[in-house]
């Protein structure tokens, strides 16, 4: 899906609401365990059903498949399949996988996510550098999703810290996940690259538009993470939108009944509306 | 497997050799394509008993079986109980799949690899910090292999920059790779926690030891990639040896015939036996 797609679809649904599919067997309605034999795939197609009218991206953790061996990752293709293949879309179809090895091995990756499989996008981490980050860029309408700052406590670990760099000598040091947004924003470019900036980090929002003012963001964290979609989108909306907010267990967890659905499409409509409403008061 | 069983294979083989099976099924020989029904398991079994004499670790790629789905991963999922119950063990199993995520999500990954699966480690990446890595802690028997300086060119874009730290004030800064190695060592301990050091890092390898000393590392990068066994060896060895030296590529596509296998061991056991010549010569 490329950039200008993204955009329409955006425009048209008047949200930039992105559902994480974390979905964990254990958690998903007690019904569906005992009456399918893919409970996983028939949760998440349900959950689609249900809000696809309201988003535009699903993000598809494979943890949460990879845990159940062989069997979750068809649960994992056939949903990607069906996102794909759904007459109410296109979606933006995002593995949320963290991958990235020497540059050889990453192409396998993402021959995989990028290529075999119908996704749009990978979560990739930055730590090896570009040529770990190179394969999965400039496959025409993929993107890589690199992580830049993370809603999580760890995140302060090393993301945060003042680096030096030669280059920068004369100019005031960075911090690592600053650093990431200017190198990395220049492996590819604002049509095959977005990052990944957590929900709880508002204080840095704001700093990070003056480092890529046209990249897509994605920003994970909204709901159980506890980050609040209007302070977000104020400071990180840009002239195409620019962001996708993605909430998870909020949405796909709203309720543990037979209801789960219908409970999930409205958690999902709900964060639309906010959407539609602070893309009228910020995007116009 | 314990550090101290670790420790016992090393001086019974007289080897700390890990083969790595990044088994492409494009590269390995044409005849096993034809004929099996899961030709890339059938050669990992005849490479793991021409090779398990003189190797005390096997390191599988997910990227390398994730590629091919479902059936990928039974090929993965067959050759790690293979190894953990082969009569000419015990072996120590690694799932080189470079993962982490927040905590929550972690947890799953370990629970996949070092739960469901027999292996007993994973690699991980340290960008996101420690919740993110703590979940592969603490396992009895288990261990996280965290990456720190790692082989490829891209290493050089963030991993090898000097980073400052509030807490180092008065000390000379850092580069970020060493204080992942600081910060991490104090996550868990050397009796479930290896660092990733590439064998191309020969000048920082001498720096690592006096940051962790007691350590197990993991070095990656000997044969294809062009790191000195010799060289290395001298420089990272530790009371305990405290290395595992991994060779992929060398070994398992020492042929591309027939003999594959019989070649394959005897890539293995030359560089088990210059192994034996450095153990008897630094480590007495």
């Amino acid at each position: 899906m490329t950039r200008e797609e993204i955009r329409e679809q955006i425009i048209r649904k008047r949200s930039f609401l992105c559902v994480g599919l974390d979905t964990d067997l254990e958690r998903i309605p007690a019904h569906l365990r005992d009456s399918c034999t893919d409970p996983q795939y028939e949760f998440n197609r349900n959950i689609i059903d249900a809000t696809i009218d309201h988003a535009v991206a699903y993000k598809i953790n494979t943890a949460f498949y990879e845990c159940l061996g062989k069997s979750g990752w068809e649960s994992m293709e056939k949903t990607a399949s069906y996102l794909a293949e759904h007459p109410r879309g296109p979606v933006f179809i995002i593995a949320d996988a963290k991958r990235a090895d020497i540059g050889n091995t990453s192409r396998y990756y993402a021959d995989t996510f990028l290529g075999r499989l119908p996704f749009d996008a990978i979560t990739v981490n930055p730590y090896m550098g570009y040529d770990s980050v190179g394969p999965f860029l400039s496959i025409p309408g993929k993107w890589a999703i690199i992580l830049a700052l993370t809603s999580n406590p760890g995140a302060m670990d090393f993301q945060v810290l003042k680096v030096e760099q030669e280059e920068l000598s004369g100019e005031k040091s960075r911090r690592l996940f600053e650093l990431v947004l200017d190198k990395a924003s220049r492996w590819g470019s604002a049509s095959d690259t977005m990052f990944v900036v957590g929900a709880t980090r508002t204080a840095e929002l704001q700093q990070l538009r003056r480092i890529v003012p046209d990249h897509f963001i994605l920003i994970p964290g909204v709901g159980a993470q506890g980050g609040s979609l209007m302070e977000i989108s104020r400071l990180a909306i840009n002239k195409d939108v620019g962001i996708i907010v993605n909430s998870s267990r909020s949405i796909i967890y709203a309720s543990e009944g037979e209801d789960y659905a219908e409970k999930a499409g409205a958690a999902a409509r709900k964060l639309q509306e906010e959407m539609d409403r602070i893309l009228s008061d910020v995007f116009v």
